[in-house]
């Protein structure tokens, strides 16, 4: 299907549920897709940061992609990741999500190699020559050890190179300015901004922004699409209580950070957790080589879940 | 004067005049302490990063913060500033501070020298216990390279070693945890929150910060006081009118950002150059060694001023 | 052919020269080999950082370990860089490494996701078990970041998994504390310890280095093998001396070093340059979307093979 | 008394021995001289990180300075560190210590506020100009957060400047780089380049460095004055054995290395905590708000100075 122009809304990156062996669960993860759209979810984001794009094999993407496709049946528009370290390798990844049926492309800036903004936007001018799909910007330093700047996302939105930036930089000063800039050109209407910041979607929205790719959202979407309802009504109160709870429940992603793991693998560790607690997924472990929850750590999420009205 | 609790509102954190050879420029300070407390300033900010307090000497801190207690003359609280390296150092500064009449002090972490939160935490406290005056701690890691944690906080809330935080992260998304975890241990009620983050402050209000210490504030003080007000009547769309233009007027700080000049010189140097073209200011000069705004670069903040309605 | 235990010498880690549309040059490649054993390289590192392993597709790598490995011949050893995220994608191209006659396996930690030292030796262990191949560890935190620890070094060359170390953290300090440690355990027997910094081998083989991989020794093999033999020797001065005139030569890393370009593009972009005018490449492009050299960058590397005696 | 043109040999920067109530210790002070000059050292830095700079009040450096002109009573030059945030303080600083008879000034890059090339090129000039005293650059951008570049560096040396620089950076490569193109301007014979990284004092020599600033070498500086002989000797290998006991004494640094303890404690702790033991200072505690090291600690520093056979 097309991508909204702007897309909008609430858009879980999904998780990648795993059998206890490794493989790609793809009935936990139908499941997962029927949580988030149940909960009405305006779009899905596969391969993401919180999908463990990172740790999975090409097999294993394309598997998920394959399993994401078919269980939204076209509800609503699917987003694939296709981060890689380079361009030639994020073109592979794109031309396979195109082939798989992924209405959009989800690409980072370079990384590993250092780069330069104009390599930037050749990166990303390269992979929307190549592929028929919207492609839309992850800006994510915290992994990519780039920021993209807002001179070459306001080029790359101009020229139509991108449909949009998935903000994931926690700086919502810059995305503030980038929004500022965006509508003194008109490009609001057709470059869609989301933000990946869980805890601050109410100020996002308030700041202009289309929608929102919360990683808790695969835990309780509901309360996102909440809180984004209550944004678009203009009850700024009830949206910013309603990330107030999910503030708290976000707690989760620290629940594992404990022990011989690292806080990626405790974040996406206590979602899975989560989603195994609600019985959405089978399992809840994460792909090697990251640690997993003790006992004690699932026992928070539990706590959490119950806190935060989920349990 | 006693400083309220918790403190709160538009708190400028006032930009330190000087004269054409470098020394402080009171005439000018004092016009600066009108200029913010006419348009409605709830306390001033004297010594902070925006007050060039890191190329100050002693004798010029001093300098400062006689001259503005003087002009505030009690019709509002004075912080200030007692930024410096480590504990010793900060006690000094403190002192002075108290003798020249300060309402309350604000601090950083130690930097130079690493440092471990139970590090931190004792520093505040001995700043506490030296001094009768009330602490705001001060997180600004890009300058001190520490991150103020949210249990060291949360501890020197409980105990009453701080009577707020200054956040100058920009990290809005650690703010919500920490405001939702006072507001859990009812700490909202004596402890403020204040962002510095000049761009999003209809965001960290709608959050439940109490205040905005905002260097831009220095040039457009009514500005973020009408902010302040929207959000205080729950206008929340108003807020972020407001808030719009202000991102606008914030690229003075970058308008000298070209040359033999760095990233903090141009933001200051681009606020005294807005005060001296408003006429508030009689030099724009900052203090050595940093570079000094071309004629170009005051030509883009005379602009901006035009553009953001103030000249 | 068996990788010497432990591994010492030259080890160029060879560009991968490209035609001027983008694929891999056998020819080019095959007279690299040449030009590198032809100077007495004792070993040869394909697909490292200065062969773009980063910028090449997954079929690309292949086809450049294709024809290494058939360049050489077995006349030395070849070591096959297996760079990737996460466990799962460098299983994969160590199994296909091995296929295509690899004689060593290089991995760094993970990378874009974060880790936990737990995790990383979790990986290496893996990557070892699943191939019957020796795996030396790449250190290049300014890739990863991600610094491999002593503790986990000790560890990993105590039980097996790894047969050394690449070392380009330019962290030479910390490098000597881990050749004092491994001694002192007699684990300096078996664990080859190799240098990636071209700036300090000569301090790098008198702390007790095995080896050298040096990038710019793709230009001047013969330099580091006339280094190594000095050093060998106990000739340490002229081991200095020989190091100073690369060091000197090393400035072609930053001939590219204005304009549109990314620091590690100058510097591949620099070697290929130079390969180009000494004739042993056909084509000096790089991988997209680096950046290339302005022909005034070229002239300063021609300029600067004169100057090193190699032109 | 005049600096040597350049500086050379070993340059013992001192700790600030404190009674147990926080005062300097005038006696532990001389007899901390006694102990590095009566093993060989060729000069003495005082207020630098070692000595705790950071954590002082403007009263005890001065108390400090004053104390160690007197205890080295004109047999090696005295070189007094001036680290302040930016030049104003330093200006400062550097004025009570010609007062107080220091025969050099050891100056960082401005820090807390950031800064542009072109602004510490400044600041360094200023400092010059203002004081009759060499000035020695002191590049440590652990902790200044800046990194002293090259094009700078040659300017300072050219111009006269600088006389020289203390490299605490730990990048040998970059330093080596500077070596080669200060001996290619003939400035070797009158900018003194000395390595503050203990761990590769032989390499940094084999290079060209005229001396070293090890803190180690407050407790060991014998060892550093033999290391530094075997290399003016040539005897490289001897030199490079030297080097081996003290990287392996080096430890001591993180003996207090667990527990609320910052790094940059540990270590000065851990020097201290050694001298104690070897009955040359009275009381090995740190400045506040620095942690102190646990019992368990001191007997791990006893342990390391068995086996490096000065206990």
């Amino acid at each position: 299907m097309r991508l909204p122009v702007p897309l909008s809304g609430v858009v879980p990156p999904l998780c990648t549920p795993l059998t206890p062996t490794g493989a790609v669960d793809d009935r936990s993860l139908a499941a997962l897709v029927e949580h988030v759209l149940g909960a009405g979810a305006h779009a899905v984001f596969a391969l993401g940061t919180s999908g463990e794009a990172a740790h999975l094999s090409d097999a294993q993407r394309r598997a998920v992609l394959r399993a994401v496709v078919a269980a939204v049946g076209g509800r609503v528009p699917v987003l694939a990741g296709v981060i890689d370290m380079s361009t030639a390798r994020v073109l592979d990844h794109a031309r396979a999500a195109a082939d798989l049926g992924a209405d959009a492309l989800v690409a980072t800036a370079p990384f590993y190699a250092g780069t330069h903004p104009a390599e930037v936007a050749d990166h990303f001018r390269r992979i929307r020559a190549a592929v028929g799909l919207p492609v839309v910007a992850y800006d994510i330093p915290s992994h990519t050890h780039t920021k993209l700047d807002a001179p070459t996302l306001l080029a790359l939105a101009e020229d139509g190179t991108l449909a949009g930036l998935k903000d994931s930089s926690g700086d919502l000063g810059a995305l503030r300015r980038l929004l500022v800039a965006l509508r003194a050109r008109g490009l609001d209407r057709t470059f869609a901004v989301l933000t990946g910041s869980e805890l601050t979607v109410d100020a996002a929205l308030l700041a202009g922004a289309h929608g929102v790719v919360p990683g808790l959202g695969n835990v309780d979407p509901a309360g996102y699409v909440r809180l984004y309802g209550h944004a678009r009504a203009g009850r700024w109160e009830d949206a910013a209580g309603e990330q107030d709870r999910l503030a708290g429940l976000f707690a989760l992603v620290d629940a594992g950070g404990v022990g011989e793991i690292s806080g990626g693998a405790a974040a996406v560790g206590g979602f899975k957790a989560a989603l195994g607690l609600l019985g959405v997924i089978e399992c809840a472990a994460t792909a090697a080589p990251q640690g997993a929850l003790s006992a004690e750590s699932v026992a928070v999420v539990r706590r959490l879940l119950v806190e935060g009205g989920l349990l």
